[in-house]
């Protein structure tokens, strides 16, 4: 990372196995960071850790929230931290207007607290460019799923990949070339014209049911009610079914139950499978973000 | 599978989780099978259960010993029966000559009794259709336990295959596929020349020690003692080291140990990651096999 943020002083309150190597990328920026609930040491020169909100975010340029960052009582989400800590609007008071406010998705209250003290919100899970990478350690965190679940190898299993998103696309994609039988079902004729190009596969959406017959596995991206019991009722018992798409999934899992399917929803992939790559991918932005502001 | 093998007789005996699909696929393909010591029932019609091992052998074509087939007292390997079972030569003796015996490689004893007996010994282990096939899941395991022990993806890491046999060959391919940066090292120009038409970066094996030190992972495929004390200190605490080749591997690792390095030798994997991938493949040599000598 070659972008100077000296003078800068970012802070980092509270998150996952993700932050304590987002601290590391931005004192390795050139920031100075101010970190809350984390288990970080000062081994790192620019760290100073805090016991208190109000005193870590004192005098920052830019504040780092959790990826859930805060619940709808302000509540900080510090999953590696014993102790909880409240973000108030008082608090958040204290930060000069336009100050950036970092968060993976932010909470209604979070919103309108940003919006009403005039700070700079930034949903970083929402941007592109965190997206797309993100889909790769989440297309691996399926695949190892997958290999996991199935009694066969990937290589020549039958796939069936719902969706063709920014997550459908990178599944799709590696699937394919790990010599699966990689079917992709999608609505618009340019995403199946994509999949042609790719190698794969298409099937437009209206045929999907017939395509899930002799599925090994049918790996779900699309947030919205697809496998129902209608849908269900043609998927073989062997079948796994793997959905990625964000809580609830597009699976009736009742139903799936009922119908003897193994039926699976995912949690958040990318920490967990890889949470020095994945911190690395939301650095960043944060990084590129203040850079770019200090420039203008 | 089309072949018939209507009016032979097979006995299974013991083995591992491979083995109830072997007697499935040999079933499917019109033999009768006699099994011993596996968690068969009599559902498909041709399978008969015994106890005793000579009852198991009487008027059989054929036998199919486990995978590591009988130990050096002629105990047979049966993981799945809480029974022990013997095979001695008087057993086999009623065998007529030339009976097929397969193992997947024969001990000392094995080796002996069938040539005193001329029956006719094959290791299917051996045999380059399983080996290459086999190649496949445990390509997919050993991708799946460097997920489970790399905090970064697969896809950007930095990854060095030493030896570019059957299973290395598979392992690169997969690697390169799935968007690690793959070195290959090997010493046969020819095989050189095959990893650069494959797109992968070729490592001539006088050069191996240089490029050891940025990689996250270090699989080993050589049977033979390459990453030596000296060659491992040239290898980062950083990397791990997963070592495939057969028992007990190419890595010194009290002294990968000694540096911090994390080393693993993996198991026997095709057995274990995709049982009925791995049964159905070394069901068709021995169908094959026995239907060739049917027609001859």
């Amino acid at each position: 990372m070659q972008t100077n943020l000296a003078g800068i002083t970012v802070a980092v309150t509270g998150g996952d196995a993700r932050f304590p190597v987002l601290v590391k990328e931005l004192i390795a920026a050139g920031a100075r960071v101010n970190v809350l609930g984390l288990p970080v040491t000062t081994d790192d020169k620019g760290v100073t850790l805090y016991q208190d909100i109000e005193g870590c975010l004192a005098g920052v340029q830019a504040v780092v929230l959790p990826i859930l960052g805060i619940d709808d009582k302000g509540l900080l989400h510090c999953v590696l931290s014993e102790q909880t800590y409240m973000l108030t609007e008082e608090t958040m008071a204290q930060l000069p207007k336009g100050t950036h406010i970092f968060a993976g998705l932010a909470s209604p209250l979070l919103k309108q607290m940003t919006s009403r003290l005039e700070l700079r919100l930034i949903e970083l899970m929402k941007l592109d460019e965190v997206a797309i990478l993100n889909s790769i350690p989440s297309a691996e965190g399926v695949v190892q799923m997958a290999m996991e679940l199935l009694p066969v190898t990937i290589h020549g299993s039958s796939a069936v990949v719902l969706g063709f998103g920014r997550t459908g696309r990178t599944l799709a994609r590696l699937l394919g070339a790990m010599g699966a039988r990689t079917r992709v079902v999608a609505r618009k004729p340019a995403d199946l014209a994509r999949v042609t190009e790719m190698g794969l596969i298409p099937v437009a959406l209206e045929n999907m049911p017939d395509c899930l017959g002799d599925a090994d596995v049918i790996y779900n991206t699309i947030p919205a009610p697809v496998l129902t019991e209608e849908v269900l009722a043609k998927v073989s018992t062997e079948t796994i079914i793997i959905d990625l798409a964000s809580d609830p999934g597009g699976t009736d899992f009742p139903a799936a139950a009922r119908l003897g399917i193994k039926a699976v929803l995912t949690p958040s992939l990318p920490g967990r499978v890889a949470p020095i790559k994945a911190g690395q991918i939301l650095a960043q932005p944060v990084i590129r973000l203040l850079a770019e502001q200090r420039g203008s």
